[in-house]
Formats: structure tokens, sequence, C-alpha cells
């Protein structure tokens, strides 16, 4: 009756390593009244995490050395004291990075079994898609036939993002680390795809890319790639900026050309946002997005990592972009399957 | 019958000199059918036109180098053609450097002659006030309670920013270059003002200055000032970014900390503008700006410098920050007066 769980051991200066964690193994719970049991199923690791790694304030707080490290689950009803949640109901919430939680139910949904698969939750129909959802359509509002650029563009919010703007009539750039992930851009209808790794000029690639300027940009990376793209932006150009994984594991604030010059001229707005600001639109972007993913206008790719054990090397490999689409742990099959 | 002129001798490089300009006696012309002749009585300089004085791509086309400069005039009809402006019809209006111009009426906005001064077209009730207006009142949007800081704040934008951001019922801390500044400031209400060249560390007097952190930034100035108030973003921080005259004579893209981390962690939202985006709502602006005017609760100060030939000191001046309020010449009294 094990249940491993991974700790933060201690706060990363620079770049995590697998030292970053530690395993433990604690007894598995019994639920009490108004309590479940639930069996984690598949683990989500994403960038943002790695800010809570720091106890810089931020949107969130801090994850405590020596407490177990918690993020986007789906998991497995396998015992129910609870009233509404039956043994073999499937949830998404955010849990600990534990084979078995408790839980009152508070902060879980329940996800349907009968629809797309269950991963998508964590994905496409969870925060990476959400993120990508309302970052472009609430802050970037892309018009017909404007130019969107998007950073990070393979990743899980990158690529629904890119999506969603061609659905919107949009042409679509994207930025990405690999040969690969670009002929996956591609496959996704991206009108141009630039693998910012082997590209020698970033910005004469993004200007040949965008010969009408930049109307929409939606960023998860920051740096380099950014700054060329201020330079390229339409007057009343919208910027939704969702990340800045190129300086997540920097020990200083990183500098850079200053950008307020550029967007001042071009009476540009850029937003800073996280997708919880949205929380009371998720049912309505759910609902959207499993519309277009059921009519075939929506495809997402994910990258699953077997095992509970391998969950830190999953989280170290978004840092070195290893990952296109969504990057999962498999930790179980679910019991009622 | 003379008729002086300031034409743009040369593109500065760097800080403008007075090498920058040149002066040029042209005829005084007769105007046509539909036209009218100007007498230019006050000229406005303001910081933006450094822009024009480059060659770089921004929100107004560049001024050609060998042709006047032109900006904000008050002027008065004293010869007309024009079936719409009698002789005494004082106007503002975009206009060149010069002591009589032509005009067919387009662009022209007659303004009366028994309310608040006429100068005041060109500050207060002009472009300054109408950029502090929309900026404040459409980007930042300050609600009460709500911290406001301004930098540039003894100019003539910052001035009616914060004396508006008051009127809201915001506390509002502003910057400044000198110790007069700084008391002019506190005469006019604000809560706090620093004199950034004396103080020692300014982030640390803004931090100070701001124990319940910022939630609206209206931006002149940039540089470090701006890399300070970034630190002290509240969650959901407004910024309007109007102007960044510390930068204006840098030679090449001037850089400083990155700020998207920081607009990230906050989802702030950053707006770069000029007043002209909101060209539809002047009648609004003038109007409001006026009855603050009228019922005492908005005063604007001017710095005037005297005669034609001084037009050119006085445009230097700004970049040394030598006004208080707003930065005029006084060319000619109203031969209607």
């Amino acid at each position: 009756m094990s249940n491993r769980t991974i700790l933060l051991a201690s706060r990363p200066q620079g770049k995590p390593t697998p030292d970053t964690f530690r395993f433990e193994d604690r007894e598995r719970p019994t639920p009490s009244k108004g309590q479940v049991l639930l069996k984690t199923l598949y683990v989500s690791v994403d960038p943002y995490m790695r800010g809570r790694m720091s106890d810089a304030k931020s949107y969130v707080p801090p994850f405590e050395v020596g407490q177990p490290i918690s993020g986007g689950v789906v998991a497995e009803v396998v015992e129910s004291q609870h009233p509404e949640l039956a043994v073999g109901t499937v949830v998404t919430g955010n849990l600990p990075w534990q084979e078995y939680s408790l839980s009152d139910g508070k902060g879980l949904t329940p996800v349907p079994t009968d629809g797309p698969p269950i991963s998508y939750y964590l994905g496409v129909l969870g925060m990476p898609g959400l993120t990508a959802y309302f970052g472009l359509l609430d802050i970037c509002r892309p018009k017909e036939g404007e130019t969107v650029v998007v950073s990070g563009a393979a990743g899980a919010v990158g690529s629904v993002v890119g999506q969603l703007a061609k659905i919107k009539g949009a042409r679509v750039v994207g930025t990405a680390g690999s040969d690969e992930k670009v002929a996956y851009l591609k496959e996704l209808g991206f009108d141009e795809a630039i693998n910012y790794k082997t590209t020698p000029n970033i910005a004469k690639a993004l200007a040949d890319a965008c010969p009408n300027g930049v109307d929409c940009y939606f960023d998860n990376v920051g740096g380099d790639i950014t700054d060329a793209v201020y330079d390229l932006l339409n007057t009343h150009a919208r910027i939704a900026l969702c990340g800045q994984i190129s300086t997540y594991n920097a020990e200083k604030t990183p500098v850079g050309p200053r950008p307020e010059g550029k967007l001042l001229k071009t009476s540009s707005m850029l937003q800073g946002f996280i997708v919880s600001n949205y929380a009371k639109r998720f049912p309505e972007g759910v609902r959207e997005l499993t519309q277009w993913v059921e009519q075939g206008k929506l495809t997402f790719e994910e990258t699953f990592t077997e095992g509970f054990d391998q969950i830190p090397a999953a989280f170290l490999g978004l840092f070195a972009g290893e990952n296109t689409g969504k990057a999962l742990v498999k930790v179980a099959e679910p019991n009622a399957a």
C-alpha cells in the first residue's frame, strides 16, 4: 500500500536539476466522511511551475521546501465517502505529485470519459487550451487577414493559439526550436514557421515571414524573439504576454533593448495575464474548444512520459525544448477502464 | 513685410543644438479665395517634436530637412478670403514655425476669446490636456483610493494627469527634476512628489511613497524611474505609455531590465498611445477640461519665452528640464486685443 510523492528538495538556483526533487514513500490514506481517495492517472508538467520553485512574490504562492509539488492532475476516484463523487469518476484538479491523494472534492472538476481522451483535460481542454483561448481571443482579438505571431508555437499553448488564429482567418507565423516542430506547425496550418535555433538572423526571418507587419503577438518565450517582433509591430498591435520561458531560469532580471519606445510609436497594447483571470468564463472556453476538437478543426499533440518516477525528468525536459504539444506523465491506467 | 520662418537645418544626432535650426526670411503671402492669412501669436514646443526631427518611422512623418518645422500654434486671422473665418478670429492648429502663414482653414479650430486664456488651447485645453485626459481616464482608469504614479509630473501633461487623478479620488505620486517642481506638485495637491535628480535611490523613494503598491502609471519619461515603478505594480495595474523623454536623444535603442516578467506576474496592461487616437472624442475632452478649469479644480502653469527668435532655445530647454507646466513662446499680441 505504498504511496510515492515528490517533494521540493531545495529551491533551484538557475536551472532546476534532478536534485531539486526528492521522492518519499508515504502511507496510502483512507477517506473520512466527505472525502475521496484519488488515484493519479496523468500528471501535467508546465513551465509556470518553475516560478513556484522560487520564493519570489508571484501570482501563485511558492512551493514549500520539503512539501509535495502540486500541479494539474487527472485522477480517478478509487474510494469514496463523498455524496457526489462516486468510485470510477474521473476528475481534474490541482493535486500533489503523489500516487494517491485525499480530497474533499473542492476544486475538482469531473470530466466525461466518453468524449475526447481524458488527458486532453490537462491540455487542449484544460489550462493550456484555455490560456490560448482567452489570451488570443480576449487580448489579441485577431481580425481576418491580420498577422499573428506566436512564440513557443509548438508547445501546448502555442499550438492551440496558432490553430485558433487560423480559425479566425488570420495569417499565422510561429517560432519553435527544432525542424520537427517546424514541420508539425506546417501540418497544423501555420503559414510560416521558423526554427529559431538554426535561423542565423531571427529578426530578418521574422521580417520576411511578416511582410505586412505584426498585428498580434502571443508571447510564450520572451528574449530575442520578442525583441525582433517589437520591431515589426503595426499601429494598434495587441500583445498577449503569456510566458517568458527563455528567462525563467535567469538568476537576475535579464537585460534587453527597452521596448517602451516601440510600443509607444505604434500605440500598441501589451497585456500580461494568467488563465485564472478568466476563471468565470472557463465553461465557455471548454465548450468552444471541445466543439472545435470534435469538428476536427483543432488538433492536439501530447508528449507522454511513462511512470511516476519520470515526473522530474519530464519537467526538466520542458527547459530543454524536448516536447511537442503538451508534456504529460502517464502514471496509471484508470481502474474503471 | 518680412516673415521669418524656422527650418530644420539638419537632423540632430543625439541632443538637438542651435545648429539644428535655421532662420530664413520669406515674403509675407497674400490669401487667395478660400484662404486666410494667419499671424502667429503663441508657439508650442513639445518633446514629441524631437521624434519628427529624426527620419525613423513613427506615428507622424518626419520633418523635412530644409523645410519649416511645424507644431501647435495659436494664431489670429489677419486677412481673410474664407467664408467662415473672419478677421480677428483666433484659431489653433498645426502650423509652421513662421510669423505669418496661409491656410485654407482645414485642421484649424476657432477658440473663444472670452473664456480661459487663448494660450490654454496649446496646454490644458489643447493636446497636452487632452493627452492627460484620455491617457488617464481611458487607459489608466484610476479608482478611488488607488495609487497613481506620474513621471514628468510637473510638465504640461503630467501636471494635468495628477490633478485629474486627484479629482477621481486616487492617491497621486509624481516625479520631477527640481525642488521647485516638487513644491509646485505639492501645491497642485499631489500626495507625494519626488525630486529624482537629488534622491539617492529612486526605487526606494518610490517604494516609500507607494506603501500600497502602484495601480496606475502614467509614463512620460521612461528609463530608471519606469524600471522602479514596474517593481511596485499591483495585480491588474494599468500603464499609459505617453512619452519616453529620457530616451529621445539616445542614438541607439537604450537597454534596460526586461519588463515583461514583471508585467506578466502582475497581469498588468501597458498601452502606448498618442492623443490623436482619440480625435473623435476631443470635443468631450475639451468640454470636461474647460469645466474643471472654470470650477478652479484644475490649475495650469505656463512657462513663456518671448519672441519668435527664442523658439529654438525654448525647444532645447525641454531637454534640460527647464520648464514647469507648458513651455510656450509668445510671438505676438493679437491685433484684435
